[in-house]
C-alpha cells in the first residue's frame, strides 16, 4: 500500500486499522480496480502517523494523518475478501451511522434535561423562564423531535438485528434526522442559558462543540441526502424504459448503490412484523395524511425523472427537497408504529404525553414535507444558480456597500 | 452604588465605565426609584473586579464580574440627569445593536468571500464543489441575506444620522436579522469545508465560535423579538378602546417602551425622503406582494389583541411570528428601496446580479412571511404547551426508550 489518508479518527493511538485501498482485480477478462479492506498493524513497516489536528469539539478524540509507504500486507491480513472491500464498507458505515443517531438522540434527551432544569431554575421578569412560551417552544421541539429520533433508531435496531437486514436507507435518514436534531437541540441550549450558554465551565458551549461534527463525519448530511434521493428514485427511475442503464451509471459513479426505493419508506409500515398492525382510531387521522403524502412523494419523484432524465443527479437542490420528504416520511412512519406499539401495550389512557410528542411531531413534520413538496420544483432555483454565479464571478459578494454610497466625497 | 454586574465587556482594562442604577427620584409627590446613568473610575474606592470568564468565542474581549461596594460617585459624574437613566440605555442599546448589526453583515460578506473561493479550490468528484446545486444554494442564501442586512444598515444609518430619529425597532429588526444570517453562514461554511470547517488552523471553526454571541448579546434575539412584536402591536392596540392602560402596564414592565407601531414599517416606504420614489416596473410585482403583507400583518396584529386582550403578552409563541413576519416585511422594504436606488443610478441593464439578489430575497422572505401568517394561531401551541408540561413533570424527556422495549427479559 502507498498513500495517505486524513482524518482518521485515534489513529495514532490505534493497535488495529481497517484501511481501504483499491487492488487490481480481473473481471470479464479485463483487469480494473475495486477496494479492497486491510488490516493494518501500527508497527508495519511503511506504516506511519505524520500529525493530528486540533478541533472545535470532540477533543477525547483525535483526527490523525497516516502515511502508508510501500506497506506489505500479509494475504491473511485481507478483511474480507479481494475486490470486496466496498461491500465491507458499507456495512461498516451502516452501522456507524446507526450508532451515531443513537450518540445523537442520547444526547438530545441529556440536552433535554439541562434544558427543562436550567428553566425551571432561572428566573427572569420574576418567574422562571420555563413559564414563558418562547422557553416552551424550545421544550416542546426537542422533546418531540427526540421522541422520533428513538422511534427510528428502535426500528433501525430490529432491521440491523434481522439476518439479511439491508437498512443502508433507513441508517442514512435516521443519522441526518439525529445529527440536526441534536446540533438544533444544543443551539437551542446556549440560547435558553444566554450569557451562560456561551462561557465554561458551564457545560453547554462544550455540548455545542462537540455536537457540530456529527453532521460531518459518516458521510456528511449533504451527500447522504443525495444517497436518500438517489435511492429513492432509482426504483420508479427503472419503471421508466426510456432512461435504460443511463440512470445507474451516474448513481454508481457516486457510489450511492443500493436496492432501496423512495415506496419502500411507506411499505416499511406494512412490510415487517412489528410494523405492520391495524392503527388505532386515535392514530387514523395521522394514517391518511402519511398515505397521501407517501402517494404524493412517488408522484413527485416521477415527475423529477421525467424532467431531468439522467440529468436528474446535476439537479441537487431538488434532490435536497426530495430527500427531506423522505426524511420526514420515515420518520412519521417510525413515531406513528411507536405510538401505536405503546397505546397497544398500555391504553391511550396512559399514553397521554406520547400521544402529545406523537401529535406535535406527525403535524410539525406533515408541514415541513408539505413545505418541501411545494418547493421542490422552485422558479427561483434559477435565480440561486445565478446568484451564484455571480457570487462566483465577483469572488464574493461584489455588491457595493449601503451604507456608504458613492454620492459621498 | 452597591450591588454586582456580571458580563461587563472588557471591564477590568476600562479607564471609565458606564453603569446604570435605581435612584430615588421625586414623582408627583412621591418617591419612587427611576434608572440613572453614572460615570466610574475604576480607582474609585469601592469599585473591584472579581474575576472573568473563559468562553466559547470572541475571545480577545474579555467578560468580567464588577462589584460596588458603597462606591461614592460625585454630582458630575452622572450621565445625562438623575432618574433619566433610562433614555440613556435605549439610546446607547441602540446604537450597540446599530454597530453590531454592521459587523455581523461585514462577517457575513467575508465568510462569502471564503466559502466562494474554498468552493472553486475544492475538488471533489472531479469537479470543484462549487459545480454542485447544493453549495451554489448556500452562496445564493447568504449571498441574498447579505445584500438584505446591508439594505437594512444603510437604511438604519440614515434614521440614526437624523436629528430627531428614531430607530430602536428598526435596529432591533436588523440586529435580530444580521445575528442570525451570519450566525447560519457560519454555520454554512464550516459544512461547505467539510472536516476542513471543524479543525484548526483553518478560520471556519473560530468564525463560527466568534459568531455565537451575536445572537444573545445587546439584548437576546428572544427579548428583542417580543420589542419588536409588542411594539408593533402597541399602535393598533391603542385603538381598542376597550383595552385602556391595561396594555401598556405589562409592556413597560418588561422595559419595552417605543412609539412605533406595526404599520409603521410600512410607511417607511413613503415616509423617509430616500424611500418616497415610485417604483421601477422592475419590481412593481415584488411591490405589491409587499403591500399585501404588510395589510396582512395589521389584521393579524388587530386580530390577535381582540383574541388576547392584556393576555397578549404571555402569548411569546404568536408574538414571535408577529415579529418573524414584521422582521420579513422591514427587510423586504430596505431591498426594494435599495435595488430602486440602483436601478435609478444605473439602469437595469447594470444591475442584473443585484436584481437577482433582489429577487431571491423578496420571494423567499414572502414565503417566510406566509408560513408565520398561517402558522400565526396554530392549533398545535396547545400541543406544545402540553408537551413542555411533560417534559417539566417529567424533568426531562421521560420516554422510555424504543431500542429497549420492556418486553426484553
Amino acid at each position: 500500500l502507498t498513500g495517505r489518508k486524513h482524518w482518521i479518527g485515534n489513529a495514532h493511538r490505534a493497535g488495529v486499522i481497517a484501511t481501504f485501498a483499491q487492488t487490481p482485480v480481473e473481471r470479464g477478462g479485463k483487469t480494473v480496480h475495486r477496494p479492497t479492506a486491510f488490516i493494518i498493524r501500527p508497527d508495519m513497516p511503511g506504516f506511519s502517523v505524520v500529525g493530528t489536528v486540533r478541533k472545535l469539539g470532540v477533543r477525547g478524540s483525535t483526527q490523525a494523518e497516516l502515511i502508508y509507504d510501500s506497506l506489505q500486507v500479509p494475504a491473511d491480513h485481507v478483511l474480507g475478501a479481494v475486490g470486496k472491500g466496498f461491500g465491507v464498507a458499507v456495512h461498516v458505515l451502516n452501522g456507524g451511522r446507526l450508532t451515531l443517531a443513537a450518540g445523537c438522540t442520547a444526547g438530545t434527551k441529556t440536552i433535554l434535561g439541562q434544558m427543562v432544569s436550567f428553566a425551571e431554575e432561572r428566573v427572569q421578569f420574576g418567574r422562571p423562564i420555563a413559564d414563558f412560551e418562547i422557553t416552551q417552544r424550545k421544550i416542546a421541539r426537542t422533546a418531540s423531535d427526540a421522541y422520533a429520533a428513538d422511534a427510528m433508531l428502535g426500528e433501525l435496531a430490529r432491521l440491523a438485528e434481522s439476518p439479511d437486514g439491508e437498512f443502508a436507507l433507513e441508517a442514512a435518514c435516521c443519522k441526518v434526522f439525529a445529527s440536526e436534531m441534536l446540533w438544533r437541540a444544543a443551539d437551542e441550549m446556549v440560547q435558553v442559558a444566554g450569557g451562560r450558554g456561551f462561557v465554561k465551565p458551564y457545560p453547554y458551549e462544550r455540548t455545542l462543540r462537540d455536537s457540530r461534527i456529527n453532521r460531518i463525519f459518516e458521510g456528511t448530511n449533504e451527500i447522504l441526502r443525495l444517497f436518500i434521493a438517489l435511492n429513492g428514485i432509482e426504483g420508479p427511475a427503472h419503471k421508466l424504459k426510456e432512461l435504460g442503464g443511463a440512470l445507474r451509471k451516474p448513481i454508481r459513479n457516486l457510489g450511492l448503490i443500493s436496492g432501496f426505493a423512495a415506496s419502500r419508506i411507506a411499505s416499511r409500515l406494512g412490510s415487517t412484523p412489528t410494523l405492520d398492525m391495524e392503527l388505532h382510531d386515535r392514530l387514523a387521522g395521522h394514517a391518511r395524511h402519511f398515505e397521501k403524502h407517501v402517494a404524493e412523494l412517488t408522484v413527485a419523484s416521477a415527475r423529477l425523472i421525467r424532467a431531468h432524465r439522467e440529468q436528474i443527479v446535476e439537479r441537487q437542490m431538488e434532490l435536497e427537497r426530495l430527500s427531506d420528504m423522505a426524511i420526514e416520511l420515515f420518520a412519521t412512519a417510525c413515531v406513528l408504529a411507536r405510538t401505536e406499539r405503546l397505546l397497544d401495550e398500555r391504553g391511550e389512557s396512559e399514553c397521554e404525553y406520547e400521544l402529545a410528542l406523537c401529535d406535535l411531531f406527525v403535524v410539525d413534520a406533515g408541514r415541513r414535507f408539505r413545505a418541501s413538496r411545494t418547493a421542490l420544483q422552485s422558479p427561483q432555483d434559477d435565480l440561486r444558480r445565478a446568484v451564484a454565479r455571480g457570487a462566483r464571478d465577483a469572488g464574493g459578494y461584489g455588491v457595493e456597500s449601503a451604507i456608504f454610497p458613492e454620492t459621498l466625497p
